[in-house]
């Protein structure tokens, strides 16, 4: 389509990342050829720098560019509370609320059969491990209200069942903004469910 | 908001392409970390090479990585049609077309006196003299329908106007598919201006 391979093949790997159909990607080949030389080139070396220097967190696997994130070394955070969450991305989500003093064991995925994620690919070991050390009192788990991610919960609440910890899961509920109009019928469900008496 | 300053300093540069949030930034970033090292190695390569290799062609101005572009080297093309676009993108949309046999000519912009453009600023000097050749029949001025595209078309047709061409404008109307219901007023109205005869 254009008049040159180099363009083609950038469109080609601009497709591959998520949300960028070939409308998308094209506009954004064109805009970097427009673009100053040193704006395309801070782009591709932060490209290259983020595999290069971004690793896991060895105690809660959060993306970090130390031995242990910012969050776990942080003396203010509430080593009691620890929030089980899918991905590095929830980590960043629950921080923006501003509203969770406490800790995070990032577990890289969700138990699905089908795609083959088994516990033993997840950092549920880890997780039980850090749960035995007798600092935390409460693991809250923030995985996704989704098939997988309900199975996940319920696969680490069995593992810790013996600790001496609550086990919570975050609420699932009409969300805050929402119509109840517009709730899917489960969710309506769980609202109810989860009701509150109001003070 | 992240733990790392690289993933940071990687959604702020993704924030400058069009189209691209900071919400897609993230997701577009934390798509990279997941991703095998050779995907993103590949799309900071291409980046890189894009600034590197891809030029104008020295006819119509469009990106080539030759001196001059393939569809102004290919002799099967119809050197007497002449086709004036804004960008190079435009190019790429008409080929995709499949109805367009002439060739090119790219004006990189189009005249706007609040953003500084002038005709000095646009290929026009160079249209002019490949109007001048002889080898030229038809000028079609296909830049966009607003008012910068209309005032740009509006001057090339006086800069040309002592040339033995045809100049023509790409027809106005209601696309194709699309409802009339939907359509402004100036467009409708063009479109009525622009009636043919059914044969």
């Amino acid at each position: 389509m254009f008049q040159s391979p180099t363009l083609e093949g950038l469109v080609d790997e601009l497709k591959k990342l998520p949300g960028i159909g070939r409308k998308s990607a094209a506009r954004i080949a064109f805009h970097l050829l427009r673009a100053p030389r040193e704006e395309a080139e801070a782009l591709a070396r932060r490209i290259l720098d983020l595999k290069m220097r971004v690793r896991t967190c060895s105690l809660c696997g959060n993306y970090t560019e130390e031995e242990t994130c910012a969050i776990c070394r942080d003396p203010r955070r509430d080593g009691t509370l620890l929030c089980v969450v899918e991905q590095p991305s929830d980590v960043a989500l629950l921080e923006s609320t501003g509203s969770y003093r406490g800790i995070y064991h990032v577990l890289h995925g969700v138990l699905s059969p089908l795609e083959g994620m088994r516990p033993e690919g997840l950092r549920i070991r880890e997780l039980v491990e850090r749960a035995s050390s007798g600092a935390v009192k409460e693991i809250i788990l923030a995985t996704n209200p989704t098939v997988e991610g309900d199975a996940t919960a319920f696969y680490i609440q069995n593992a810790v069942r013996d600790l001496p910890v609550l086990v919570t899961r975050i609420a699932r509920g009409v969300p805050v903004g929402g119509e109840i109009e517009f709730a899917d019928q489960v969710t309506l469900a769980r609202a109810l469910e989860g009701r509150r008496a109001l003070e």
